[in-house]
């Protein structure tokens, strides 16, 4: 019966240790997303696979993992079944005709498999891919019960059947905050707020980027790629990893004509140069650019990120340095979801080249699911990848979360049982505690403090009991001290 | 494009309002796993199938959730190839001799189907179908970081292809604490305290059962059922929702043999008058018949039973009810995954009668994985259920975690801007708080403060700009009261 045991690939156990790093993060994030008004909500697991599939694109699809209909597969009891039927069929047909009935039984054949094992008979439920479409569903289905604006919080975990590599998991927790039902730039300001106030409680510097798809669009229109919008904007994307010479390249190489290259090109020369918190300059030359071409879309997007980023900084506590926010004309995120502002956050710290968190404006995600006009803001935390940036940043604080403060050594079944009385007290005063279950030698209990990182072990034997008292170890220092029973609660809190 | 959206049979969307009472029942679960010493784990929704299969008998294999191998099953493009291959492997053969070659593709043609649908090829993964065959997974995987014993707990959904029905959903969640590598009936004792302090801090009643395994194999002896332990018990066990007629019924039909029948009805009409808190006299009576007997296992557990219920109850707080724990001699909980204790919990109050919480002792669990004499003992909380009799007696609390507490009226882009210093004040206090973001009727704003239960509404108005002062709504008594801005957090806090 022996196996040796694994989890499967791309997924992974959380230890303890790694459990109340993840939720000082979650609870970070909860805890700013609760301030802001929004609500927690969770969705199941599996959705209808019709649900899901087609809002991802074709690779999307593809990455969705789907659940076998409930049955006896494993018995293979399914699959005997269909066996039979097929060679029954071919079988009867046989003592017909031999070769016309051959071919008909091949038809019949083929026709039973496909009858039997359709993907809509194999599977009609899937994992969730992301957390928003499921949300977009909740929303419709719910749109009787819920009041608008709705805010809502979600932390959930979501699957993908990717390729699992270095920080990219087939199971991993999103943190999502959306807002649907309301067109006000004022909720894109609470939820850069967010974004500045969670990375600061988690003590992260990062920058924050945002861009407008009306930027986008004006973009393209500027340098005559208004019929290719979407594969333009996709290669501008790029800059962020490659050079200027690389984007030009792949304009070159993906026919796009040659004007539209040299004028790109010479384009993105002079904005490199005044790239990052250049702002005022940056935005001139922007505005004046997109007012000859009477390229409004233009001027909507820009305005609307300088007064997102104006308003937030102007909230900054006086003598705190302002955040980073900037904005970013090539930021794209996968345009042909987002309609509006558009976020992403990096670390400033670490060595971590991608996004930990990200969003944007959508005003078309619930009309999939046939409830239009409904414009909804959101962001995604990425828990996992700022775990691994906190990790390497040395950030996480040193006490998470309520832990062991005291071990009360097991001398043998009298001391236990005194032990129980002073044990009840210290969890009574709300502090975590516990009573090593088994008589065996001393190291050992010392060591099970130790390797818990419990601060305090309480040493009651025979003597202890008779005199009252409580001989405290001080595992750090290595310094024990006898109290009276009334002064233990004191001594370690 | 348009669907109408709905979750999978048997499973559920939790809304804000649920949400904030479930988090309500975990955070009081796991706030009192915690003072206990436990530490959170978390395993992958996703388990090897050889992890779970042959765990839960016949019928659990049945319910286990199977995952779909990653590859483009949605367009059908493997089934096409296993037809393509198939028919081709037919044809091929035709062309030779008849009917012979007939027979031998059919031969080919069930390899085939088999070798590329047997469930391995089809599916390797699935979804965890419980929280303790993937503890013990993780104890073996890790045994050598794990310093034992090793308590932990675990909080995660579960998920299993049941027949949907009320109170039965295909996706769940467990509340497991689990102390493993560890004998001592201290443990046991922990384990009851948390039931105690659990259903105490949620304010509901109950009654806790516990039996052991020693008493149960010593009555199947006592009654010559020892060949047939598992039915005997199992048999006995339904004690708990029918008569002593349809217990004795019961074995009867099963073909137990006379002696065993009536010795084992006029036992139970003995004992059956007894039930409850009869504790020493019905102790004292099974006590006689295992020692004449000579069944020194039915002594163990009596003994064990009854220094866990002493020494819980002696831990109570001077002045309060002492809890309810009996000993039930009918409990059993699947026999043969226990070993020593068993543990179940009933509401005193509502009208569910399944248990909200159980669990036991079990010696052999991570034995299926290779690792053995590694006795653990834990309890699952059923969640689901508690909530269902939290929300069926009124239990739970009026204020259920942090909320919004105030919501700034939105009277146009300048009185907006105004509020957004105020509303940084009270959010920097700690305090939930909102702008409305949209400029619309007042009435429409006050539906949405009324709908979210947000107590306060901060009006300020081109007046109260100018005088600084901030006009608040009480929505529950519908006062109005003008305050100065200083004052404001004072005033909702």
């Amino acid at each position: 019966m022996a196996q040796k045991p694994s989890t499967p690939k791309g997924t992974r156990d959380f230890s303890p240790q790694e459990m109340l790093r993840r939720k000082y993060i979650f609870n970070t994030i909860e805890k700013v997303f609760r301030t802001y008004g929004f609500l927690p909500l969770e969705t199941p697991a599996m959705e209808n696979l019709s649900t899901l599939t087609g809002k991802y694109g074709e690779e999307g699809d593809r990455l969705i993992f789907k659940v076998l209909n409930s049955g006896d597969w494993t018995q293979g009891l399914k699959l005997d079944e269909i066996i039979e039927e097929t060679s029954s069929a071919v079988v009867k047909e046989k003592e017909d005709e031999k070769l016309i009935l051959f071919d008909n039984s091949l038809a019949g054949l083929k026709d039973t498999i496909r009858r039997y094992l359709k993907t809509r008979d194999i599977s009609e439920k899937a994992l969730r891919y992301d957390l928003t479409v499921p949300f977009a569903r909740y929303v419709v289905q719910h749109q009787n019960e819920i009041t608008f604006p709705f805010k809502r919080y979600q932390i959930q975990p979501v699957w993908r059947a990717d390729r699992p590599q270095k920080g990219r998991y087939r199971e991993f927790y999103q943190c999502d905050a959306d807002v649907i039902g309301s067109t006000s730039l004022l909720n894109e300001v609470d939820l850069t707020s967010i974004m500045v106030e969670v990375f600061s409680a988690l003590g992260l510097g990062v920058v924050i980027n945002i861009n407008h798809r009306g930027v986008l669009t004006a973009l393209a229109k500027l340098f005559n790629a208004e019929d290719r919008l979407l594969e333009f904007i996709t290669v501008l994307d790029k800059l962020d990893k490659g050079t200027i010479d690389d984007v030009v390249a792949e304009y070159r190489n993906r026919g796009f004509s040659e004007k539209t290259v040299n004028d790109t090109s010479s384009f993105l020369q002079q904005i490199v140069s005044l790239d990052g918190d250049a702002g005022d300059e940056f935005d001139a030359l922007l505005r004046n650019r997109f007012t000859e071409a009477g390229l409004s879309e233009g001027i909507v997007g820009l305005d609307a990120v300088h007064w997102i980023q104006n308003i937030v900084k102007k909230q900054t506590k006086p003598g705190l340095p302002l955040p980073q926010i900037y904005h970013s004309l090539t930021l794209a995120r996968g345009l042909d979801y987002y309609t509006g502002t558009i976020f992403e956050v990096k670390a400033a710290e670490g060595t971590l080249k991608s996004s930990i968190c990200g969003g944007g404006r959508y005003d078309d995600l619930t009309g999939i699911f046939g409830l239009k006009n409904m414009s909804g803001v959101g962001i995604s935390f990425g828990a996992d990848r700022i775990y691994d940036v906190l990790l390497e940043t040395e950030k996480f604080p040193a006490e998470l979360g309520q832990s062991t403060r005291l071990l009360f050594a097991n001398f043998g079944e009298a001391e236990a049982l005194h032990c129980l009385k002073l044990l009840r007290q210290v969890r009574d005063a709300g502090i975590a505690a516990e009573l090593y279950p088994d008589q065996v030698k001393m190291a050992k209990q010392f060591k099970y403090a130790d390797d818990k990182g419990i601060p305090f072990v309480a040493i009651i034997g025979e003597n202890e009991m008779k005199q009252g008292i409580v001989t405290v170890k001080d595992m750090k220092s290595g310094e024990q001290k006898a109290v009276k029973a009334e002064e233990l609660i004191s001594m370690i809190s």
